[in-house]
């Protein structure tokens, strides 16, 4: 039965061994290598089988559903690379990441085993400004796909900040992100220096019911307002102009550390200010439902606005469904120091069609008053266009620098 | 359906509002804090509320299946603590992982919502030797319990190594193990500085048939001939001897950095003649299926053993059952560097009765000669007691210091 629904998801056929080789991307390469054919069928239920497809007008893993694990693996391109040096590296990591997110092994992999478990893998690729200077393609960059402004609220550190090509790797299985990270590395650094890693987390697969929203490490309900269906198609894609943007977006990404020692002394009132939804159910002060649309001129009973003026939800809200953004966050946790105080926040990943008209005026109010800010400090930043995906054959970036 | 599990597994009764709260664990100091009842039923279906009892003669965390995600958090103790100031830590450090185990927030809590999910979370407590220093009762540590002699393949660093104190936690969540260790650390504090954290992963739940014997972060099946049923236990559990050592075991936890950029180098047949056992299948060099036990006599086709004589498993092999450990090891996977070299190897734990007896000979052995070695460098190295486990209303340690 997994057998079956493999063959399905790979398109593979599973008749006999040499088959089995087939279905699980053994490829001439691979078999001049002499590698044992792969045992497929033990190591796959359903769970880790799900294959999210690679090749689409759309790059994957930015309106997919988000799984559990995500590596986002940012490259600095050294002085003195061209066109042709950046054209062969994406075919390649293309080709990788064709073959990965359908659970076969790279064309180099050294270790076929760990790639027969795709586990909804996606990998997307994004182009920082570096890439587009480095190409000699300025012309071809969406102009809002620059470095942010500074905030006041920043205290960006480099060690988490820029980079000129990123890699997000996503998947509902740890071993899965880690052994398609080690492949995209090993290929890719030839060409580029790894500039940093951020790894995070959300819920494990099967925790929650399906379009429940996750909760992150502050322990608020974090997702609920994003937009669904056309409306978030609209406010992610590009649906015009030029080749290399038209079927693009771009991402903001940010990672913002918890402050979890003072959030830790607040009342649940106090919380619930500053985000302006119930910690509980997530809904906002002004409803009763998560799904309620929060009421901005409601008063409570002491005649307070119901949603305090400076509120996250108030401060970030946007009424025209064009103006949206789509978060798409991980949690990161890393080692508390000796006085017991986490490293805990958030990599909050932000996908839109244009930062400039979308998420600079979100985040110019929210730098100027949020409560939440407080409890909240941006330690890295990185802005990134996602290129349109690619057909079979094709390759990621062959509209930009094709 | 998913609250009448709930309701079976953490025995509470779930008839009105009221009753919810009960068994969301909203204890009489929780109530004075005016939390909100929990939303427990959105929050948990089935995987996620899988409850593995903490209350027994034996700490869980050990010989039950190791679930996806852990944590392990080592302290120091601070000169000058003493028995009743370790008492004092220990009640309150259990009766933490009694509630947060059953799904339960911690009497502090500062975030009761993301305990909601307990995913089969264990909170296991380990005493190095400096805690029954502290304590003054250094006749009641089990004489195997002390820092391992010094061999020739370590490269130990003191930030992995050591410790007075250890919690191990695991769970199938992420999310529930970060929030658990969050809740323990800020109840262990005041007593304790952190020493190191290592945060490790096995596949997330469902991506295996159960039985199936997990990959490591070197893509080898690890785990096949660890102890089963009552062998392990017999190997694993001290069974007779004063109260503070019946039903206690012993760990070994070291930090092995695999040297994956050379591995990588290595052709299959390298890599099978290393560990003596087959990549693809994990059946031994003298064998056909993973289940097969290795052959030590049987000679290959050009007259040589089938089994390397300096390969890791023939070296490891044990054949007296009460003289086998139990591996219960995480991989783990840090940031690759600007070079592109992965930081990746295993938390190497390793549960038996008698460090003395069982895992110094081995590692003895794989010290003086084992083919992995040139593949493997242990960096970080922490020997615990694991103390028997307690009834409701006791803690862990009272057999010890109480
Ligand atoms: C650690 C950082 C942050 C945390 C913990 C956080 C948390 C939250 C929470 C709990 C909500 C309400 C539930 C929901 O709709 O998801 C929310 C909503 C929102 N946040 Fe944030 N947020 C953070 C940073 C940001 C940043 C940097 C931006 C953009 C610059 C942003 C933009 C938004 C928007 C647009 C909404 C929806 C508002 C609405 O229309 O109701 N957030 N955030
Ligand atoms: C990164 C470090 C290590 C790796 C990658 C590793 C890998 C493996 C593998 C692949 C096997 C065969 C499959 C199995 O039975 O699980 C194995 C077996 C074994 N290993 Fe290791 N190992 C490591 C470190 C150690 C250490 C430090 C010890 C003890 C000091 C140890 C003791 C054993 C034992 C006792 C066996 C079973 C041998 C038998 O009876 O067949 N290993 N190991």
């Amino acid at each position: 039965m997994t057998v079956s629904r493999r063959s399905v998801l790979t398109g593979g056929a599973l008749a006999g061994a040499g088959a089995l080789a087939g279905a699980a991307g053994a490829t001439a390469a691979m078999a001049q290598r002499a590698e044992p054919v792969l045992p497929v069928v033990a190591d796959a239920p359903e769970l880790g089988s799900v294959v999210v497809p690679f090749h689409d007008a759309r790059q994957a893993g930015v309106t997919t559903e988000p799984p559990a694990h995500a590596s986002f693996v940012a490259f600095t391109l050294p002085g003195g690379t061209d066109r042709r040096a950046l054209g062969r590296m994406m075919r390649l990591l293309s080709d990788d990441a064709a073959r990965l997110t359908r659970g076969e092994p790279a064309l180099g992999d050294t270790d076929a085993h760990l790639a027969v478990l795709p586990a909804g893998l996606t990998v997307t690729f994004g182009f920082g400004p570096g890439f587009y200077r480095a190409a000699g393609v300025t012309d071809r960059r969406a102009s809002s796909v620059r470095d942010l402004p500074r905030f006041g609220v920043d205290r960006l550190e480099p060690r988490w900040s820029g980079g000129d090509l990123l890699l997000q790797i996503c998947a509902d299985d740890p071993l899965t992100v880690a052994h398609a990270q080690r492949m995209l590395i090993k290929d890719a650094r030839p060409f580029a220096a790894v500039r940093w890693v951020q790894i995070g987390f959300r819920r494990s697969p099967g925790m929650h019911a399906p379009g429940f929203t996750q909760r992150n490490v502050m322990g608020q309900l974090d997702g609920t307002a994003n937009p669904q269906g056309e409306v978030m198609d609209r406010a992610v894609w590009v649906t015009d102009g030029p080749p290399w943007l038209r079927d693009s977006t771009t991402l903001v990404l940010r990672r913002i550390r918890a402050e979890m020692e003072t959030w830790d002394l607040l009342s649940t009132a106090d919380k619930e200010n500053a985000v302006g939804r119930r910690m509980d159910s997530g809904a906002p002060l002004s409803g009763v439902d998560e799904r309620d649309e929060p009421d901005f001129a409601k008063l409570d009973d002491s005649g307070l606005p119901a949603m305090p003026d400076f509120a996250h939800v108030t401060r970030a809200h946007v009424t025209d469904p064009a103006l949206k953004i789509l978060r798409r966050p991980y949690n990161y946790d890393g080692a508390a120091n000796a006085a017991g105080h986490p490293d805990s926040g958030l990599i909050f990943a932000a996908y839109q069609a244009d930062i400039d008209r979308q998420y600079l005026p979100i985040q110019k109010r929210l730098a100027e008053r949020d409560l939440l800010n407080e409890w909240i400090t941006p330690i890295g930043s990185a802005v990134f266009a996602i290129p349109p995906g690619c057909a079979p054959g094709g390759w990621i970036g062959e509209q930009v620098i094709g």
